[in-house]
């Protein structure tokens, strides 16, 4: 297969490597594994994933909850708080699965024991810091009367706290990671001794690919639910939750125009293909990592050679002069994306280093 | 049609009078209008051009090109430079279709004169101070060899230069605009006065939306391909190419959850659906507009009411607490976007003001 256009590398030696180091972790620390897959959205990866034994899995939409439910996956948990206006969706796929959803407020709980129609399991979250969704670390009057909402139905079953510690992306090594993890685990902790008594046995699931990476400590935690780890991106090389070379996808661009007096590069590759995230590495913002490519694989950074702005479809880069004079017009580079996430859902295909391509779900 | 998951509205009076507006100025200063759907990517919004006498349309991809060929255009722009490798598809859409392509180095224009097959157009991208892609304004000989070098064939034929001058994102108001529109046109008038006698006639197009919106001067430009004017959006009132009445385009967005005591809305809203671009104000970055909605119209900005922030699949909507008392878990926020181009690209379809679904060209 020739590589035309800007293409979504994957090395999936590298991706099951992760996969199967985050699975041996989970094991290690006798807790559940359930992979967000809003990083890949491929039922093929998924496939993937049940060669290392799991069987549950983390999505982030309705869609991506039905795509996964018609790839045989049988408990979901839709890791987003419930909109309620997709009672009617929610309903028909609680019916085929064990789905578990969401639930942050004492509304949301009493509309759910009023609409519900087949059981559902729910988690509700809690804010450790990163101030985005759930119930405030403060707020246990606020969860208390959440569970006391959904005791309303009996198809409404509580099975613990959730926590997305979305804050470790600010974090740089594990020094930083650490207070931010300790901090979650106490909040979490201190919940669960004070609501046990009278809410029953719960569990306690977190799901940051940063601290699940980097820390040891899980003290307390039943179920991870990470997804970014699968394939990691530059993102998190500078977070260090992995190394450059287990970074599993690697954008393929073809080189349009040549700079050498600014050297730069022009490739076809925008914020359509890699999004508009970027890291701020040494004062400057990165868009993304060059790297040597070798026709669909890649090893190795490019010292000094990143993206230096994205518009729609252009992608400048900011290459060394010894670089540029070995690249062509019509050659390929090879780009570590910054948010693989992203990535991935605009690409939404994937070409394999033997020229398989592994699809995704289509936009809805 | 019930409005469950974000959705992107289309204004079609406020789109249609977008159009009338650009094509109506073009028509008042004779010049050509070829504009560019890579904000739309629609077949029936093309159509909609037709209604106003557009003939021929710009593009960003390959796969765009192919689109709108299949849609019936028989004039297409690719406004990007060539992408070498696409050549088997440069020739496939050339032999059925007016082809016009961007040739901005030598190298390209050589590869082309050999390789091509069927009869295709070129402009020559002149960087007038953007600093992206093509001829910067001093390199007059580059041009020259890049003309000198399409010569060798008589299926490559010169048809201008061409400015996206998108240096004028960075400005506000006309007054800002006008120097940069200025110096565009004083290099352009340049090149063709000196290249004239040795290299015939030619066009000089420009394609910026604040420029085309904003300027009344359109001395020596032949052709004009905005984009953006089709929609506008956030960022075009902030830079001063519309008013906040001309945006066509806007997310409703479901709210999961209140957090009245930081006066914040959480929205099923995300990078996955806006993209990650901000324009700031005052200070602070904004990833979106607070509209009011109802149902599936808008009218008017939210005081005080914009998006925070953007994860994945959440947007952290900052609201005035006026605001927050009247909005209920589960109701629809409207939401202007910063960049309509990458906002429809992600949603790839819209729903008018009277329910109907507008199609968009799929993922290639």
């Amino acid at each position: 297969m020739e590589l035309i256009h800007p293409t979504l590398l994957l090395d999936e030696d590298k991706c099951k490597a992760n996969i199967r180091m985050m699975s041996e972790k989970a094991r290690r620390h006798h807790i559940g594994l359930k992979p967000h897959v809003k990083t890949h959205q491929s039922a093929m990866i998924g496939e993937w994933y049940r060669g290392f034994g799991i069987q549950a899995v983390t999505v982030s939409s309705m869609a991506m909850a039905q795509y996964f439910a018609s790839a045989g996956w049988e408990d979901i948990t839709l890791a987003f708080p419930v909109n309620v206006r997709a009672i009617g969706e929610i309903n028909r796929l609680a019916a085929k699965i064990r789905l578990h959803l969401f639930v942050n407020s004492e509304e949301t709980a009493g509309f759910l024991a009023e609409n519900l129609e087949h059981s559902v399991g729910f988690y509700t979250e809690i804010d450790t810091g990163y101030h985005r969704t759930g119930v405030a670390a403060e707020q246990e009057d606020v969860l208390r009367n959440i569970l006391k909402a959904a005791r309303k139905s009996n198809l409404l079953t509580f099975q613990g706290l959730y926590t997305h510690a979305g804050h470790t992306y600010q974090a740089r090594g594990p020094e930083e990671v650490q207070p931010v993890h300790t901090t979650t685990l106490d909040i979490l902790s201190r919940f669960k001794e004070n609501l046990g008594k009278e809410f029953g046995s719960f569990k306690i699931c977190v799901g940051d690919t940063p601290a699940c990476s980097m820390m040891e400590d899980f003290t307390g935690i039943d179920e991870i639910s990470p997804g970014n780890f699968v394939f990691f991106d530059l993102m998190q090389t500078q977070i260090g939750s992995c190394s450059f070379d287990q970074v599993a996808v690697c954008m393929a661009c073809p080189v349009v125009e040549k700079h050498p007096e600014r050297n730069e590069l022009i490739v076809h590759g925008g914020a359509v293909h890699f999004s508009k995230d970027f890291v701020e590495i040494k004062g400057k913002r990165v868009f993304g990592q060059v790297v040597a490519l070798q026709d669909k694989t890649w090893n190795g950074a490019v010292e000094g050679g990143y993206v230096k702005t994205v518009s729609q479809e252009h992608g400048i880069l900011s290459v060394p002069s010894g670089f540029i004079d070995k690249v062509n017009i019509g050659d390929m580079v090879g780009i570590l994306p910054v948010h693989s996430c992203l990535t991935a859902d605009l690409m939404r295909q994937y070409v394999s280093s033997s020229g398989e391509v592994i699809s995704c779900m289509g936009k809805s």
